[in-house]
């Protein structure tokens, strides 16, 4: 693929200053770019990339004087990050998938396969599913029965979509992620030591021995649009109703939603969180890497939690959360600053003492 | 799949009031259920949902008038939760793989495949392998030479299972779990930097850079009866001796055990747990999620560890633990608030250290 | 697979005393060890094993009497751990995959496979993907285009490996592992709630509601030699140029690699630790488990972070790290030890309060 600098301005809504002509083949870091590539240059410290590297063009900060920089041509734009998006868009040549259905994929006779779509080598599609038009499913992929796929889906290498799972439009599953497994839910004769525990915080009381007797998920899960899941990532069946991800919402690899979790809409989930079950979360929440969250609570629209934080009560709209156990952001930034100088607290009220219990001897 | 009420009373040992011959296609929350549904209402909150949806039989909570709310008939049942588990048993349809082996599975000659077995498309197993009878096995699954699989077993789709690994009667493996994995396990020709800050809580020491010789794992792991393991869950191979989860443990998503780990019976991880090597431990233990375990120490019989709880040290019998690092969760729980009101704390000394230092000053 | 003493003495570089000539089949703990085992006993304490066992012979300890132990013969190294690695290497069989393509592996006819390749069942290599000498590849591995796998690599059941990935020679990649997923990497229209909580820590600002836009990853993920990836384990592809995984590093199970991450040689990253997208990571940096680490900081060499750290910031050359947040280990051993006292300093400065200003009252 290649592309005048003329048509990439187009795509991006950028200003182009130069010649429009110039060809590109690929994006590059400014050291690294040849003849053929855009370097990256939004900030000024990347003039020096610029000289070490060969291009003849480039995405430049504001300001920049691309002649000075032995440049051609060059592009502006109001946003680095965001022209990113539609940079990358364009020149990604999206995993091969060769149209219909190759023909080591076991297609169940009564799956139907949308017009256009794409079934990769070895791709076991079962009993009733639904595969949207132009979808695409890469090698060893698992659609299970009575399973429905949306319209320009990707689901990529070794995805397990589980029975009646529910998948919108444009969705993209990154490799190994498992949509509908089994609910983890489990249930004891009598009450349990746990149950005790979480009703007296640290008491697990006389319980008996007791094996786990299995509650089966009988919901499935739905996905929204415009959904992206990560690599081996896990999202469980609901009990009765489906677990939901709202349309919109993005989750990282390896992200743990356990069994009825709802999630709204444009939430953003980095590796590695984990949602216990049956939580509900709103919209637009940003939850960092190992981020965990205790079952059955509330998180409102547009709550941020930072690296790891660990949230094990209601989080009101909005608010910005750190730490184990969570905190409000400030509030942890202040105690953690306060944790490390305790030893010194310790001195100085041991002093203290000391001063005080001396004068009480001397009055 | 559809039920009598009478049949469904027996299955759970509920009482019935009301018309028992009222035929039942599904479990549903009252708000959402139709007129072929039981709807779940096991407390007096559920009342307005009822009125909501179309329900004509419902579970009910103790003493409810279920004339009064509009029903044909009732359940009764002594602990709630716990007829979660035979309700959902009876309801759950289970994966559709058809009984015996599809012919795109690849199965090594001298494998033995029980009686009544069900394996699905592109498995593959390997040479001198065991499936016990009536074991199902979905798309994808690969059974490595020598492994042997229990009656009963559920092995769902994209499961990977190592060579001479056991698995015993009636186990599930949820999607992508990968039992057998090699240990991670390495060492240096001399002793290590890692080596050196275990032994002194600290100083790296004066360790030379070395490369990392890998351990190989001879040993297997032996899984026992009843025993769940979760989603994209991870159980690593033993170096000399299996690594064990004991009959009826539960394992969520994405668990790690590591090697040589021997875990006891009825213990249940939650999502995301990771059990370093060399870890033993006892019955009943429970791991909410994300909890940690450091490598070779003990945790005993009955523990209980709370969300993200990090245990570095040996844990005994019946403790309940909370924190990083783990603590009595009592004093997690004082520690915390006591964490909170820290920066109040210095405030205070401050000023104490103000008042007698004037003092002296003014003596 | 069976050899004499003297075979195992000459692998190991070990000393032997005693019968060089005997057979040994497996290695085993000293008390389940058979006639044919060489029992593995260390330290004086697995005397009482050896007795308990039926091994003629056995790894001992510096100075133990072998002929005393009921022994025919005994190997003594000089350093026992590092021996294990010799002894284990020696007597793994490793997977069995049969020499040459499996019949009803799918390989694109443009891709090449090295001489002395093993391809197992139901494998996909697709378009000019490059498989070295001598690999191996068990069943239901995908190589997508134009990736390149080096000689003698050892590619696990399940494994993905994405388009244009780069993997060196001796890698082995354990079950389910991931390499090659696409970066998470969204960006909003206008600045985020997210952009100015990190700005102001804590503060959201009035961001609008917006959607989240993709930016796709053009780079892809250079493996070095000699590196191990853990079951289930994810590494991400680069925005623009490639992820970076050294020579010699091995990561365990679960482990989450994010997209540019540039990790340095001889790392060491157990189970369950993830690193944000845009980290720079050094040599020898050696990670506990479920340790995280923010995106766009820097790990310089030889850093060690014990289990669950969480690395917000920098961390120079050489630093020791506990706790989350990250501390040096020494000031997070002080600090959490004056944590739990914290109850008991709060009643100490309310004494002191009330002391002092009862002595204000009576001055």
């Amino acid at each position: 693929m290649a592309f005048t600098l003329d048509q990439i301005a187009v795509a991006l809504g950028a200003r182009l200053e130069g010649d429009g002509s110039l060809r590109i083949a690929r994006a590059a870091e400014p050291a690294e770019a040849g003849a053929d590539a855009l370097a990256l240059a939004m900030k000024p410290a990347y003039a020096e990339g610029l000289a070490q590297g060969a291009a003849q063009a480039a995405i430049l900060w504001d300001g920049a004087d691309w002649r000075a920089l032995g440049l051609r041509a060059a592009l502006f734009v109001p946003r680095p990050r965001y022209a990113m998006a539609g940079l990358t868009r364009l020149m990604d040549p999206g995993p091969e998938i060769a149209p219909g259905i190759h023909p080591s994929a076991v297609i169940d006779p009564s799956a139907e396969i949308g017009e256009g779509a794409a079934i990769g080598p070895l791709v076991v599609i079962g009993p009733r599913a639904v595969i949207g038009p132009r979808a695409r499913i890469a090698p060893h992929g698992f659609i299970a029965e009575d399973a429905r796929i949306g319209a320009d889906a990707l689901i990529q290498a070794g995805v397990r979509i589980g029975a009646r799972v529910q998948i919108g439009d444009r969705v993209i599953l990154q490799p190994g992620a498992v949509i509908g497994a089994d609910g983890f839910s489990f249930v004891t004769p009598e009450k349990s030591a746990v149950e005790n525990v979480r009703q007296s915080l640290g008491d697990a009381g006389a319980a008996e021995a007791q094996g786990w007797t299995r509650i089966h998920s009988l919901g499935a899960v739905t996905i929204g649009d415009d959904v992206e899941i990560g690599a081996n990532a896990c999202i469980d069946r609901g009990t009765i109703r489906d677990t939901v991800v709202g349309s919109g919402s993005k989750l990282d690899n390896l992200v743990h939603v356990g069994h009825n979790v709802q999630i709204g809409r444009d939430c953003l989930f980095c590796g590695q969180v984990g949602i216990a079950g049956s939580v509900r979360i709103g919209d637009r929440v940003v939850l960092a890497g190992q981020v965990g969250v205790n079952d059955n609570i509330f998180i409102g629209d547009d709550v941020i939690a930072g690296g790891a934080t660990k949230i094990f009560t209601n989080a009101p709209k909005g608010r910005v959360l750190l730490g184990y156990p969570a905190m409000r952001m400030e509030t942890h930034v202040e105690s953690y600053k306060a944790l490390r100088r305790l030893p010194r607290l310790f001195a100085q009220v041991a002093e203290l003492q000391k001063a005080v219990s001396k004068r009480s001897a001397s009055d």
